[in-house]
């Protein structure tokens, strides 16, 4: 074939930058005995599958045109209204021209970037990022100006300045598993009324709190009590952890102005969200299914969390430091050799049969190297502990290299 | 609140050039008593409805894991397998890695313009050319370069030199409704193989023939008999003409080096498509269920296509000139007095309770005024005869101007 066909055109320039990361652990779940630590991947065992096989069948039958058929862009009104009054709470006051749903939680990241971005725009970004972040802006080339909320000191008006939008995980924040403390959030939320920036608050891991109910959200704490909310902050969800992550359903709330420019980008990204997914997440929520599915999942990861704690204080105390999260899905061990290169580390922990995500895929400049971001959902705690060792085997081997 | 918030930062370039037509047809969908022949809508009473209940909820209940989880961004493995065989046909061999699975037709269109765009990068277009791939590349802020390839001595290698990638509808044409013939389709594939050019070939329409099969694909054209496809054409196709739009399916056929490009660009786009749709895509096609619909919707369309051509031959035909298209959802209509503004019609069309789609929004420039796209699938006889009847008054509304 090569012989008649001239070269092709270069792929566009971001491309070079890419990373393969993701893509690996995706592949790497289908490894067999390779204990998966590194995806953010829910148990499936919490998928409510009888409930939402049922659910499945009836939106279909008893919904055909708006389950079949082209619906409008921001969302079927259906779900834009059950969103609204969800995610209302307190002062805040959404109603449907607050929302946009979207095809998942990192389509709605893929969308902010489309509508804020030109070349070379800056993003003041919680450090380290979500992985997903950086591949969902990468087209767009933007500048990354790192921040975090939690140093003593923090200057969030000087953060946010002149920066097209900022980018924080304020509950459990992948990949650190941290939270964003009171004083911090009034102090984004400040700085984006001082500078105008916009303030994007993502939050697929709220629910997933094992220890207390977790703070007021960056949009409640900007919300006046107005009709319709109108401020900086632009509030992302996601079904993911509450439901099943495959059904790829997001959402946005924001100021109508945002909710508009993102529309006219979803328009060109995807036209419309799966209609049968969209209906199914209004039985759902109607049938409070999120509610008694989070309670059954916070138990469940509750476990996991301590077990994977007592294996890394039984097998890598030594080696590496570590908060406890109080929720979310991951646990950030940071190495106490500050010369640790867990890109190294991981093609140990391969060949002994575990993944873990080390630290450079989340900082955009890749410098950061010494720490790894550990999953504790997918896995039960005889296989977290069996996976702690292994990764205490793949330690050793990099220290004899 | 606008008295304690800072401007926010302008939103990205490309916005300035938006257009708000197709976001206007979805919603005049919804106006009572208004007839719709502008959007691209199939007829909903088409729509394999217990059908697809029943799979709905059997793919939930027997396959929970790939249903409901994160799958793989390139798509199942089962359903990229069964596309690569629905696909392959004579010398064409197409292989799962031949194989991206998209969320919908548009999002494939997005991914392109990601893979292959930079700022400037130049788009050969068929002129005029369909709207959601404008609004798709829109982002990356191509230059566009018009050519239609049924115009006498047509030179297809002068159309593609340069071009990052070609985008042609060789099957009854959104907004044409026309046929790219055999000669031409040969000339296309011979300067993508002379140039390097890819050769993006969009083709939604193909199974909605209404006089006879259509024409050998451009990558059956480009086949060689190779065990694994690796020439210049990009195939896209959708189950939204065959099955439902609802469903968000779409895919990719294209050489394993673009669609490994396409999987990085999906990666930060929508991380993966959902997996009830996709399941559902496996079991219809096990069933052949697409061919059962297809049967039933040619018989269908014909008649309605029958029916709008009568009713313009007897309403418009001093006013406006179209050839009767063999296949797809489309006639287009160009009308007699080059002057005739279609974008001031529609202003008139929709004053008399019906919409059609002005030509301006297919061209890249917006200057092609005097044509319009009428949709003859989602409407039964008589209402398309009525909204002739509607649209004969609103030219003469205009007249009068």
């Amino acid at each position: 074939m090569a012989g008649d066909h001239a070269a092709r055109p270069a792929f566009a320039r971001w491309m070079s930058g890419t990373n393969e990361i993701t893509r690996g652990f995706l592949a790497a779940g289908r490894i067999p005995g390779l204990i998966n630590m590194a995806g953010g991947l829910p148990a499936p065992e919490t998928y409510p599958v009888a409930d939402l096989s049922a659910i499945a069948a009836q939106v279909v039958a008893d919904h055909p045109a708006e389950a079949l058929g082209y619906g409008p862009i921001e969302g079927l009104p259906a779900l834009r209204q059950a969103l609204a009054a969800r995610l209302s709470r307190g002062d805040l006051r959404l109603t449907e021209r607050n929302i946009l749903v979207t095809s998942g939680g990192l389509s709605a990241l893929d969308l902010l970037g489309k509508v804020l971005l030109d070349a070379g725009g800056v993003i003041a970004a919680q450090f380290p990022t979500y992985l997903g972040a950086l591949d969902a802006w990468r087209p767009r080339m933007p500048a990354f100006r790192p921040f975090d909320p939690q140093t003593p000191g923090f200057d969030a008006r000087a953060a946010l300045a002149g920066a097209q939008f900022a980018y924080a995980v304020p509950n459990y924040s992948n990949p650190t598993g941290r939270v964003v403390g009171l004083p911090a959030r009034r102090a984004l939320v400040a700085a984006a009324r001082a500078t105008g920036t916009w303030l994007v608050e993502d939050d697929p891991y709220g629910t997933l709190h094992y220890d207390a109910p977790p703070l007021p959200r960056l949009i409640d704490l900007d919300a006046t009590g107005a009709e319709e909310y109108d401020g900086p902050v632009v509030y992302l969800g996601t079904v993911s952890k509450e439901l099943a992550p495959g059904l790829r359903l997001g959402w946005v709330a924001a100021s109508a102005p945002m909710i508009e420019a993102l529309t006219v980008a979803k328009q060109g990204s995807d036209l419309c969200t799966n209609g049968v997914t969209q209906l199914m997440a209004v039985q759902a929520f109607a049938q409070g299914l999120p509610e008694r599915v989070g309670a059954q999942v916070r138990i469940l990861y509750r476990d996991r969390r301590d077990a994977l704690a007592a294996a890394l204080a039984a097998h890598l105390a030594d080696r590496f430091d570590w908060d406890v999260p109080s929720g979310g899905m991951f646990l950030w061990a940071v190495a106490r050799d500050p010369g640790l290169d867990t890109d190294r580390l991981l093609a140990h922990a391969i060949a002994e049969g575990v993944t873990v995500t080390p630290s450079s895929v989340f900082d955009p400049s890749g410098a950061l190297k010494a720490a790894i971001r550990i999953n504790f959902t997918l896995n039960p705690p005889d296989r977290l502990a069996e996976g702690v060792r292994r990764l205490a085997r793949a330690v050793a081997a990099l220290e004899r290299e």
